[in-house]
């Protein structure tokens, strides 16, 4: 038995009736019977009733549709079974207006509900209540020839049902309406494909498709279709649907000739995704206009399912000629029916685009801010530059780290921020431009995860230098908007120091610098290679640190055996950048400092 | 590869967002970003503009939800991955007002969209671009302790996107606005279960449920929730949720004491059936006013989707304070946004039935029509119980002729109606109230194809005695009237003669008498009997032949090697009502007439 979210088969269709009705306004159960009728009751004196329904697991057809407009009532049967007639015909009793002025009954074509919807018409005649019926089969599926029975009613019956809504409401008497509508069901076509089949409450699924298989041209009630074809595209799955529709070969074919305008119904059988729907329906627009059908309206939506299937109908109504055009004014007119989709139709089908240009990019940056000295650009030129070899140096090592618990690429994607550095201009004289190019290039060419923590880092420390007013660039200036950037990190991603992240470099190493840095030169790079030597041992640290966030949040503890790869990576570009900062110093002061700057080639491999 | 209604796993977004904006009035692309705006554009002056976004796979979520009064823009990434920061940059500076009002974000809490959104913010405030951003993460289901990112967000945060919109519409500031909406996302929270997983286009199902397995707490993102329960009714899903969500051993629950009142969604995850989707939104609403928990909104359909789930969310807004209770005002207010289930609220949410009591019944029928002299009254009731006779000596014979091609059960079917003439006082003084009297009984006693044919059968039959003006109750006016009600039943059956039905019998049968009935009464007799044999052998030639309607029409020709039951059962009361006929007559006459009668016991089976 296939599993479903209900409570039990007998009680499926009155529980989703109940449901419906609590949840949308207008609508009423009328006593014991399946018959959902609008709150207001019988139609207005002047105006005929329209009733229509079927069997349930079609929802919302066609209760949903039960609204001033449209239909004054809906008769509901058990799932795929149609209703018995004292129900239709209790419907009827209680749609018609006052005055007896008529009900159009809208069936679609079924054995069980034409009979029923029949017995109950004959019934209501002799209580003297007009009424008139009006089959629709609309499928286009099968060839020649048909069963007896003729073509089943599908969708395109919601055409029928919206326009005798709407000249009912308008107060057309019953014959004339009975008239258009008769005509009107001759200008439709139906014809549905799916990916799977359903199973009715309690039962197994109703017949089966391989994983690889597409049923083409099936009905509503869980039978199988007339061809079964090859899983391919959804583009290809809509070209065969249109192509058997239109296939003048068959007796049941509709011509969609070039030139011809048509109102469209995109109707999911259920378990479609909305992506896969709205796929489908663009597959259907351009198509049919690539055949020079211009579709002028369409309808997407959960309409008339088939429980839980997972397939899609294409109904269309021709109303290209003049004749026809009117049409398209009742289906346009007004409806307080809870579940039509009213508001999905269109004049301009083409997907109207609006330019980007003027929103796009981001690389051209003003210049704000204070400025830099030629000297003091020199210098942070070249510390930029340490930082990028560095982590060019450590490609393979950072993709090592990486790998087991990310995707193995941490070393190769900050690469294409260390090239993406090469490659620009870099507008060294303000701070506040700079840091924007390093933080649109972690945008732009690292991306993920990382990117944007990167990106949220120089975004926030180039709003340290934003303002003109700003006097001196000091060390001092420098480390603040670090920590307000590391700030930022840690608010955005919502990490701490301990969560196995970039963040367990760069807090300790940021933390250090301000809490010892000295302003004269010589100490502040004596400072900055003890931060770095914060960094590289904090990030040796995360090794067998359980991961907080991310995708390493999913590895057990006792596979992060190696030290985090963003942790890591923090150390290796740190190190470089301070390495190239203190040559470039040295190199200028000429004071031979002692110690660490010995191993310091911003090029060497921080594997070790 | 799991099988998808798509073109290419890379295109899949971009269509489904093309077909949303083709389909769906007043919606734009913003050139080649996967971004949403209102086609009239930016935000008007003196308004705020409201942005929101996130994977896409969560359709309509949220392009659908752009339009006057909610959103301006939303911003979509591939599926399940956040958008780019620069397309979200690209939204903030197309949506924002010429004259800078600001812009609000309203992201869910996830680390991609959290990170991307933050980034963007912090690039558009680089442009002095008045943001904000408010992270919704309303999820119930987690228990202690979180991961550090915090509780996911889902479908509640549609609550905030509405009444951003709202307020941002009437022209409150951004400060303002961002102030309420962090009030509100305090009041809300929302929990999950899925039948099923699902699968990224191009990939596998992400988990995998056996049959008897339901899970509960997921996210939108195919990942596996907080818990596996056994398959049970709908009923007792909604009470482990409900449940779920009040724990108050979970850090993440949501309080709802008795008294509180609530909007709820009940939000489809994108392949529950529309039944099961308005089972479970009846469920809910029944077992949180069980708790005494009033639910004063309920807005049910397709909101924020993950992929094809077949699961179901619910979120409640708790708006029971004074403080809170204003915020329906904003949820009411009216937007253009194409998907915004608007019409969905409710202020009585109990269902509301009429009474049907006026509309039902049917056994009770005007006197009308011409009446029958007490000596025809027993000649019609004497005949109508013979014919009941028949069908009650032949319930085993017809239902073996109906194994193997129907149900099994034509002679228990009609064998209620035969119980259900006895039952009932026969009105036998009209024969048109008498006939809708047999009619009714067939509706009510027999049911589906049989009792709705039969039941057609007698009410054609009794319009033609309608008219009072008849004169004379003529054998002739009996034929004609079994002759229209036989047409009757070939119209809304679309059965001909040679369908293998009871047409097959009653066709000829009718036919004979038609043209052979002489006024005389003995020689009526004569052909009544006649037309006995002449039923009886069309019957038998239904053996062989090929059903075009109805189940039968499933199975070969070979199979059906017995006559039809239907066909037959008409050969069985026919000549049951004949029998009697001639021996209630023959009685009063005294003519002892050659032939037929010798065999004519009414109780006799026609098994041979």
């Amino acid at each position: 038995m296939s599993k479903k979210l209900i409570n039990h088969p007998d009680d499926c269709v009155d529980e989703a009736l109940e449901g419906l009705v609590m949840t949308h306004l207008g609508l009423r159960i009328l006593g014991s019977q399946r018959v959902v009728i609008h709150e207001s009751g019988r139609a207005p004196n002047g105006k005929i009733a329209v009733v229509a329904g079927g069997g349930g697991g079609h929802e919302p057809y066609a209760a949903g549709f039960v609204g001033q407009g449209l239909l004054t009532a809906a008769v509901v049967g058990q799932v795929f079974s149609s209703p018995p007639a004292g129900s239709i015909l209790a419907a009827i009793r209680a749609a018609r207006s006052s005055e007896n002025d008529g009900v159009l009954l809208i069936v679609i074509n079924y054995t069980g509900d034409r009979l029923n919807f029949g017995l109950a018409l004959e019934r209501a005649r002799m209580e003297d209540i007009r009424v008139k019926m009006i089959i629709c089969d609309d499928d286009c599926a099968l060839s020649s020839p048909f069963k007896a029975v003729g073509r089943r009613g599908l969708a395109g019956s919601l055409f029928l049902m919206k326009t005798a809504g709407a000249l009912a409401e308008r107060g057309d008497p019953l014959d004339s309406i009975a008239h258009v509508i008769e005509e009107m069901k001759q200008s439709i076509g139906t014809i549905g494909a799916s990916l799977t089949s359903c199973s009715v409450p309690g039962g197994e699924v109703m017949f089966r498709l391989e994983e690889d298989e597409v049923e083409l041209g099936l009905g509503i009630h869980g039978e199988a279709g007339v061809k079964r074809i090859q899983m391919t595209t959804a583009s290809k799955i809509i070209e065969e649907m249109l192509d058997r529709m239109t296939d003048s070969d068959s007796s049941s074919f509709f011509a969609l000739p070039s030139g011809c305008s048509v109102a469209l119904i995109v109707n999911n059988l259920g378990g479609l995704s909305i992506m896969e729907m709205y796929i489908a329906a663009r597959e259907a627009i351009k198509q049919l206009e690539s055949r020079e059908v211009k579709v002028i309206r369409c309808y997407v939506g959960h309409l008339m399912t088939s429980l839980e299937m997972r397939g899609v109908q294409l109904s269309v109504l021709r109303v290209d000629e003049d004749w026809r055009s009117w049409w398209l004014t009742l289906l346009d007119a007004p409806t307080s029916a809870p579940l039509w989709p009213h508001p999905l139709y269109h004049d301009r089908i083409t997907p109207e685009r609006l330019s980007d240009e003027d929103y796009l990019g981001g690389n051209e940056f003003g210049k704000r801010g204070p400025s830099l000295s030629e000297r003091g650009q020199r210098v942070l030129k070249v510390a930029i530059y340490g930082a990028a070899s560095a982590l060019e140096s450590n490609v393979d090592y950072l993709n090592e780290l990486d790998s087991g618990c990310g995707d193995g690429d941490c070393g190769s994607t900050l690469n294409r921020w260390a090239e993406g550095v090469r490659q620009i201009d870099l507008e060294l004289e303000y701070p506040c431009t700079v840091l924007h190019q390093l933080c649109y290039l972690m945008e732009s060419k690292v991306g993920g995860t990382s990117g944007a923590l990167y990106g949220i880092f120089f975004a926030t420390m180039a709003r340290a230098f934003e303002d003109s007013d700003i006097s001196g660039i000091t060390a001092e200036r420098w480390i603040q908007a670090s920590k307000a950037g590391l700030e930022a990190v840690m608010k955005y991603g919502i990490v701490e120091p301990g969560d196995r992240t970039l963040v367990d470099a760069l807090y300790p190493a940021l933390n250090h610098l301000q809490l010892h840095s000295r302003p004269c030169i010589n100490e502040l790079l004596d400072d900055l290679w003890a931060a770095c030597s914060v960094a590289k041992k904090a990030a040796k640290k995360t090794a067998g640190m359980q991961a907080k966030v991310g995708r390493a949040s999913y590895v057990g503890e006792d596979q992060l055996t190696k030290p985090d790869a963003g942790a890591t990576a923090v150390a290796v570009w740190f190190r470089g950048f301070v390495s190239a900062l203190d040559a470039e110093l040295h190199s200028v002061f000429c004071a031979r400092r002692k110690g660490k700057s010995s191993s310091t080639s911003s090029s060497s491999s921080d594997e070790e």
